[in-house]
């Protein structure tokens, strides 16, 4: 089978990467070629597999280069590639342009494929696509009504796809993604990097800032999780979907006073103490409209989609896919 | 003020247009100039108003055609430009084209008119964006999930007019639409159309098709509501709706049974009788998703729009706008 990853230059685009180059496999299907399309460059994968793996320097803002993209037919494409929020808020012109037309274009090159070409897509969704107000849980019925154009933008999306799979030209599953906690490396433009950066600086000695109030809510899920959602939903069968293709996937709700026990449990008091309260009222006031309830995810759970239960788990998993399970902030 | 109506050629746009030259004004507001913009001519206003009314062909779909019908910065901006729900189904590009790239690109200049311009925008959106499985009522907060490209379209276009107002460059105010009835004239390409030709073609004594069982379910309101509820969208307070722009109007629900009873307390059985119920499998299968409960429309009623209360008053107001207050059928 032939799989695209767009976004394959990114976070979790690498990570997914990287496990369908171990296992050789996507379910019980052997892998024949994975091609990594981003707006960027990608790196070379730190992995050998057994089938080709290709890269390309892709916009999917242009129809033709979309088009390209599907020309070879690929059975699975993951579309990972998004402005994220802090920069879609930021530049409204590129968050519509990369984040609506880019999967219109690519939808589009799908659908004027035709003759029975119907792959399977699976989208990035967000929990951005709540926007409140809020009162009890949120289960998979609640309204959708963003309150950033990131959201908004994934709402559409998901829109899209519902009516794209409905009319049959493609098979698509929307997932909508936790907070991804701890995301790796460096912070990128999402303004809910912070609730990332109070956990994984201090595990390696540095100062964090954080920028909101202990009360501030999230609903995370680990980087492997989300792989792993990934690759479930490619795997999916798409018949007990009926024509609503998304869905809320699993994750742990919690305060950033949750994230710090958490933290103090897994790493003790010095690596907490590495974590400075400065409050950004700008960060406050976007964060006042996404303080939200927990999501029951009961859709997505009783397909199989599973995630960490607590902080700590997301705190574990971090230390032991990133840092070679140890801390190092404990020896600095 | 200024006043553009885009689908002015249409029959609420037409009805509309014909209100606004009676009165002269919009709520307090002197109309200085009407412009009614369509994708075909439009017929010339049967009313004389104290202000210029000029007509104008243009397809939204051309960004520049767009941004021409704004070039003047209307004051108000009424959006009810649409392909209809069977013909989006039938025509997927043209729907799309039309139903969002077409709002899209008057959005967009909007937006890039800049310097402060934020017209009111008010949208004729629809109950179709609901697309169930429901359970009990649908209220305001209700979740969106349509069954058809034309509801899909609405839904995004709602989305989009939320994100815009909420960024500041437009202040729209998005109408869900019970189903218009009994719409006067020739049956246009709707799929609901049946449920007002069941009770416009007997009360001037011509048989009419029933192509679904009587236990089909609809939200009705006359084209009168729907021009009410316009007028009261330009001129309403928005600092009330927050970041939702959207919102269900008042109508009545009912089943088609519901409207044979009301016709035939209305009208007679001899009316009645024009009635043929010749099932359509077709029609059935469409009519299976939106088989909708009760809307409550709390949220509309609290802010002024108001409708009919039963089928009866719908049958009537027909009566008294297009049949001169006479039933026709009754001396054929």
């Amino acid at each position: 089978m032939k799989i695209v990853i767009i976004g394959g230059g990114g976070m979790v685009g690498q990570k997914l990467a990287h496990k369908l180059a171990i296992s050789g496999k996507l379910g019980n299907r052997e892998i024949a070629e994975l091609t990594l399309a981003d707006a960027f460059s990608v790196p070379a994968l730190s992995t050998t597999a057994s089938f080709p793996i290709t890269s390309v320097v892709a916009d999917i803002t242009n129809p033709t280069i979309a088009h390209s993209l599907i020309s070879g037919k690929p059975d699975v494409i993951f579309h990972l590639a998004a402005v994220v929020s802090g920069e879609a808020e930021a530049n409204f012109e590129k968050g519509y342009s990369v984040n609506v037309e880019g999967i219109k274009n690519i939808l589009e090159a799908i659908r004027l494929t035709g003759n029975g070409y119907k792959p399977r897509l699976v989208f990035t969704s967000s929990v951005a696509v709540y926007g409140g107000p809020y009162s009890g849980v949120i289960n998979d019925d609640f309204h959708l009504q963003p309150r950033t154009s990131y959201g908004t933008q994934k709402a559409i999306s998901e829109l899209l796809l519902n009516d794209y799979s409905r009319r049959g030209f493609v098979d698509a599953v929307s997932l909508r993604l936790p907070t991804i906690c701890i995301r790796p490396g460096k912070p990128n433009k999402a303004a809910s990097g912070f609730f990332s950066n109070i956990l994984r600086e201090p595990l390696v000695g540095i100062e964090a800032i954080l920028p909101a109030s202990l009360s501030a809510t999230n609903f995370f899920a680990s980087p492997r999780s989300a792989v792993g959602f990934l690759v479930h939903a490619a795997n999916l069968d798409t018949s007990a979907l009926g024509d609503n293709r998304a869905m809320a996937m699993p994750g742990v709700w919690g305060t950033v006073g949750d994230e710090i026990d958490a933290l103090r449990r897994v790493a003790g008091d010095k690596i907490v103490a590495l974590i400075k309260h400065e409050p950004d009222p700008v960060i406050e006031k976007m964060l006042s409209n996404w303080n939200f309830p927990d999501i029951t995810s009961a859709r997505a759970k009783s397909l199989g989609f599973t995630a960490e239960s607590t902080i700590d788990e997301i705190i574990q998993v971090h230390i032991d896919d990133e840092l070679d399970a140890k801390i190092p902030g404990l020896n600095t």
